[in-house]
């Protein structure tokens, strides 16, 4: 396939959009990334979603945005696999591009979780998990991951204040990012006095959901080729694998075997290693998650996970600096527009355009987006000259 | 782009399964398409579904029937586009093999509608239409069909009992498929004695929902090439375009124009015209839509839809025969499984497998599925040698 750009980059700040409907919220995300990309138009839409047919009342949302960015009549659709729905919308506007059936799409994750009651927003998600054998029992997300953390601490010995580093981090970084849900950083203190949801998982290691859309416009490299800065922004390695929805019937529920998997298949697409990776966006929808996916993605050694966060290793000055703009934690957890955002924020810390987030010198990002507790993961890698 | 071939194709029975799960129907599909093209992997599933997350309380379709088609582990993802899904699954599969990110792709439809209530069910379909401008007033879809079939009759001056021949033709060729939802003749008695529904449509205006799936399995050509028979069945034309998710918002409610872009576009990938389709499947959601989807591609002039009915020339002996194994009228209507049905059928009959419903030397089929009440259109043009 033939190598793709990332030419533009949009996103609306993570937060409760009272006044804005879901297909503003899109529009606003897309009409950033087309002024970025200096465009007025592309040849397709897809988008990533996973609720709003049952918290809007509203499918068919590629017609719909299409319309609303003054598109009426271009390709359209959407993409889901649960919280990985906005990588997937990448992935899907790289393999149109890379086809040759368009040369200009737009790939939008979008997600309005608040105008719901929390109850409709959590049964609403619950569809993420397998429905006939986790969520017919009364499991929440949040009660499946606490179910995989209370195993994980049990098996390796780790206590919930190891897990801290994550949420600090997260929250740290999350402090310099104007889009960000969350910007004040938070003590160990705070950590460790925060209210329990289901234990071992407390207020501090969850992620918070939230209404956003964050965007980007892809094209043919060989489009842009010889461009300095903005446009020069390459995808080296893209990778879909998925694994069982319920957790219980996976080979080993620690191990994020899709995980590893699809970083693999992205680091050979790179040719590199993860020695040669300078960020790492992770899907921290939960502190445990993090440490899981540092472990299948080949930065911790199994079981390992909390280590590089005690280390030091994962903050903007470690070796494997994680959630640099606040990840899942600070930055929040729209759920379809996630991955989005994870590419956008990475986009912008190779562009340099960080501001007060920014790590130095990398040229090298991955992007992991994660459906369910495990089940669907989206691996990208990043790069620039 | 490289040319896709279709080898391997599988379905079930549109009906009430009661005893199936939607992952069983479209495993039951997929097994089906697998024994068809003998083959026991593919190295990617995509989903068209459209309404799991509301009245299954499953989203995440992807991973789910990786998994129970045995192949854990594997790219997977749902499409959608409300009732445009099974199409867009196809086009999904397309372009990833014709980017060449795998060498071989399943594509499913799959619905499950009859486990819930009509109530659940209609408004569920409804998130398919506007829901700031259509659905949030009530307004269901066989009500917005009814309004545009109004103005049709009003402005070309048909009767409802020109429509009749559509149904009677469904019915017909319906009679004659072991899948179709429904395999008995109705006259033309039957059809103006029908109950009304919302007038001018009545229940034999309107297709019946269901249960169902369909599947394909697509590699690239060159991989089948010399081939004879089964294996040798192309995609010549592909295509998506979309118009304005209300129906009051576009320039011409009684003009397709998603469906003219869309088919003008597969006509010119393909390099033929209309008049070298030797059938159609018309998204045939209601006998007002056959008509509307036959002048926008060409086959009638403006406003005469129904003189090619009255004429004959819409049955297997006519000049464009249309809804060849009972269209959604007869055969059925499980939304996110329709497209792929259309496909399926029509690589059927370029088989030469349609048994007592085959058309005789039939090279070149077109099928149409449609999104909402014309938003989302997807056309794909199919050859055989």
């Amino acid at each position: 396939m033939q190598e793709i750009a990332i030419i533009g980059i949009g996103q609306v700040p993570v937060g409760e959009h009272w006044g804005k409907r879901l297909v503003e919220l899109a529009g606003d995300a897309i009409f950033a990334a087309l002024e970025d990309a200096e465009l007025t138009q592309v040849e397709a839409l897809y988008v990533g979603n996973m609720m709003a047919g049952q918290l809007d009342k509203q499918s068919h949302l590629g017609a719909l945005i299409s319309d609303w960015i003054g598109m009426r009549g271009i390709e359209a659709m959407t993409v889901e696999a649960a919280c990985g729905s906005g990588a997937l919308a990448l992935r899907t506007a790289m393999m149109a591009v890379g086809s040759g059936i368009v040369t200009s799409a737009l790939a939008v994750g979008v997600e309005k979780m608040t105008d719901t009651s929390p109850l409709e927003t959590t049964s609403a998600l619950a569809t993420a998990a397998s429905a006939d054998w986790e969520s017919i029992h009364g499991v929440t997300f949040v009660g499946l991951n606490a179910l995989i953390m209370r195993r994980y601490m049990y098996e390796y010995g780790w206590k919930h204040e190891d897990f801290a580093l994550f949420s600090i981090n997260a929250h740290a970084n999350g402090a310099k990012n104007p889009n960000a849900r969350f910007q004040t950083p938070i003590t160990a203190d705070v950590y460790k006095k925060a209210v329990m949801i289901a234990d071992p998982i407390n207020l501090m290691d969850a992620s918070p959901i939230g209404d956003g859309a964050a965007a980007v416009i892809v094209v043919p490299a060989d489009l842009v080729k010889g461009r300095k800065g903005k446009s020069n922004i390459r995808i080296a390695g893209s990778s879909v694998s998925t694994d069982s929805l319920a957790v219980h019937d996976r080979q080993d529920p620690l191990w994020l075997s899709a995980a590893e998997k699809s970083a693999k298949k992205a680091y050979d697409q790179a040719g590199i290693g993860p020695e040669e990776i300078d960020f790492f966006e992770v899907h921290d929808a939960f502190t445990i998650m993090s440490a899981l996916s540092l472990e299948a993605c080949g930065f911790a050694e199994r079981g390992q996970g909390p280590r590089l966060a005690l280390d030091g290793e994962i903050t903007p000055e470690g070796k494997i600096p994680i959630t640099t703009m606040g990840g899942l934690k600070a930055r929040g957890h729209p759920v379809g527009a996630t991955g989005m955002y994870q590419i956008v924020e990475s986009v912008t810390q190779l562009r340099g355009e960080a501001g007060p987030a920014q790590i130095d010198g990398v040229k090298v990002g991955m992007t992991q987006n994660i459906g369910g507790s495990g089940a669907t993961i989206i691996t990208h890698i990043l790069k620039t000259d």
